[in-house]
């Protein structure tokens, strides 16, 4: 296999953007991510694959459930904030103000839309973990117009070089 | 849990297309696809929502591997093509030339880059199953100027309020 072909078939993957959240006692983690699908309508399933060696990965595994907060166009800003570890300071985390949702995971304020999942099988195989969550509750703070994936942050709003993965 | 709120939430997913393919003794399945994500750097997986009663999953669960044919912008009507079942007609499948891959998946002539896996896993519960499979080969036909997810297929290319899942 010729790695950079391998490379440039997969960044043809396109993606949007996420703050993935999860609580576990007193322990909480969040962090960017964009390797994200829906995987089932009917029970919802979405999968996300999460760096194994990652502060969220550790506390989903004990709360068994998480939340992907759907960054909306502009929020460039909160992608980057997230991409260094998490702070909790009270009812923010890393400066953004949560509640917290159907299954405890924190739901950030700022989003405009969540959806908030208890696991349900978690394949670990590699330096990322494909986890499947079922969606047991979801919010759109903000209708978006016109198509619904127009008002997501997408990965390549990040920049013309930007790649990330997990 | 407001149906209407869920499904504007998950439609904020943004998504490219892919033909998915998959060969075992003679039967052959091919279909569009949308639900896809990269799950790992090392070993490299992607993972596919797949219908379970769809053709190509029988198919990808005898020969344990399939190809994602990504689909390059302005290829359209190869997504409508392979939205209908597939048909075989010697080397070509619903009129589209194919070769075999390295898995012996079938490898779509005209589309710009392909990656072919073998499958590691399948979480099968729902209406479409979690297939997560293994890069053991990809390649680039056309080499993407600009940023390589601006040169695929997305699903919003194929109007305004076209959704779709697996």
């Amino acid at each position: 296999m010729d790695a950079a072909e391998k490379k440039t078939a997969l960044r043809m993957i396109p993606y949007g953007l996420y703050v993935l959240t999860a609580e576990s006692g007193d322990e909480l983690g969040a962090a960017t991510v964009n390797w994200v699908t829906q995987a089932s309508f009917e029970p919802p399933l979405v999968v996300v694959g999460v760096k194994t060696d990652s502060g969220v990965y550790a506390v989903l595994q004990k709360s068994r459930a998480f939340a992907l907060n759907v960054l909306g166009k502009g929020q460039q800003g909160l992608a980057f904030t997230f991409f260094k570890p998490a702070q909790r300071d009270g009812d923010a985390i890393s400066g953004e103000k949560f509640r917290r949702g159907a299954t405890g995971s924190p739901i950030l304020a700022s989003t405009p839309a969540f959806v908030d999942c208890r696991v349900v099988e978690i394949v670990a195989r590699g330096d990322h973990a494909v986890v499947v969550g079922e969606v047991v509750d979801a919010g759109v703070a903000r209708q978006p117009e016109g198509r619904a994936d127009d008002a997501t942050l997408w990965l390549k709003d990040l920049g013309e070089k930007t790649f990330y993965g997990g």
